[in-house]
């Protein structure tokens, strides 16, 4: 019996989450995951993800591992797995990890990625990918990433996340370390937030975007932040931007 | 009678190319844009490509013009036509134009992207969008650059493109001025290949872009590109370069 970890890219757009689901008819990446190592082996296994994902949320760099009997080896599944996953599910790598090794548990850190772009018309090219903010930002490019990045210091840090949290998480505590938040310009119009930390809440990086969204646009200052964080209060945060420009971008793990 | 400019961003996946065809099953986004500007105004009008385009190649800002008698005013289009047409295409800009402009006679250059990406699998969240080369370079990221666009600069100037050109274009003359042309890194082992002419023949930009990966994958030498020119046989270029990594950036007018 080995303990098999992969990394997976997927386009979340077709599915229900990581998570398999009750009804099978509900498509999900941990399912399509788990038919794909029982078409390969013939094994009947659960394939933990590093992270529950909502709808339509896509991955880039997703850990997973599986235990396995199977002869094939470690560093040969990601190919030996390809011709049983769907276009929108790939997996880039694969290697044999420690029995104990899980891949949401033995977490040590979670890098994600939230795309948006202003503009009055929805991009074909960035549907399903990218959140346009109709609202256009009040000033400069320069300006705006400057202020935006104001706002992402006040997130950087060890703080009970309350107000950045939506109802129906399971997470016994609210505070959480966010070791890095930034924002970049990655196309004409286009920004990307990038924020790393130890975990994060039920829907914490959708409103944090929202949140950063707000400032951008002129709803928020950026000392706000600070407030809505003190206050441990979600009305006081902006809103929860959708899941389609969400990325779960890597993921880091205690030496094993 | 007013004649319009409008501009268009699309995804080609779902298409069969611009331009019309006979069997109206055919997806085409001339189609859908003629049917929207019917549904707008009750006009049957003839909306004028700036290019023609193969099935799944994208545009950015694609250049149309029809004529039209409606009273909807000119700046006013782009929202007008919106919710007529399918997520893929998008109208992102419209104006009043003389009535002699015509956007693929009237055009000045044409600048096209091309995008492409190294790995051993293929990434969901690119699919459709770029060009995956599976031989990875065997130069380090900044020498591939270099060389990538030492290979370009052979591109660029007045040529007689024959070798660039697959059969069946209807051009008469096989010169064309390549004004600009380069490679960027735009992403982790993503690159663009942007490339500004006064035209191009029939898959130039598809097989330019194969030669150019081809010089990355060692299979060229940068100088070979003056030989294939020189050559006029199209046998001497490298592989047409698939659909899905082409984008048709803009377009540029003579002073209207």
């Amino acid at each position: 019996m080995r303990n098999i970890r992969i990394i997976l890219e997927f386009d979340g757009t077709g599915y229900s989450g990581w998570m398999r689901q009750g009804n099978k008819k509900i498509p999900t990446v941990q399912a399509a995951a788990e038919s794909a190592v029982y078409r390969l082996t013939g094994e009947h296994v659960t394939v933990n993800g590093c992270s529950r994902t909502d709808a339509g949320v896509h991955a880039l760099n997703y850990t997973a591992n599986f235990m396995t009997c199977s002869t094939v080896p470690p560093e040969r599944f990601y190919r030996a797995l390809d011709p049983f996953l769907p276009d929108d599910i790939k997996v880039k790598y694969s290697d044999e990890v420690p029995r104990d090794f899980h891949a949401a548990f033995s977490i040590k850190n979670k890098t994600y990625r939230y795309y948006f772009y202003y503009g009055e018309y929805d991009r074909p090219m960035l549907r399903n990918r990218a959140w346009r903010v109709s609202a256009r930002p009040p000033v400069s490019e320069d300006r705006l990433i400057v202020t935006a990045n104001t706002a992402c210091s006040f997130i950087t840090g060890r703080h009970d996340f309350s107000s950045f949290k939506a109802s129906g998480g399971l997470a016994k505590t609210t505070e959480r370390t966010v070791y890095n938040a930034d924002i970049k310009r990655v196309g004409e119009s286009v920004y990307c937030l990038e924020i790393c930390g130890d975990g994060f809440l039920y829907n914490m990086v959708r409103i944090i975007a929202g949140t950063v969204a707000g400032v951008i646009s002129g709803r928020f200052q950026p000392d706000d932040i600070k407030h809505m964080i003190d206050s441990k209060n979600r009305k006081n945060a902006g809103i929860t931007a959708p899941p389609h420009g969400l990325y779960l971008y890597k993921t880091e793990y205690t030496d094993i």
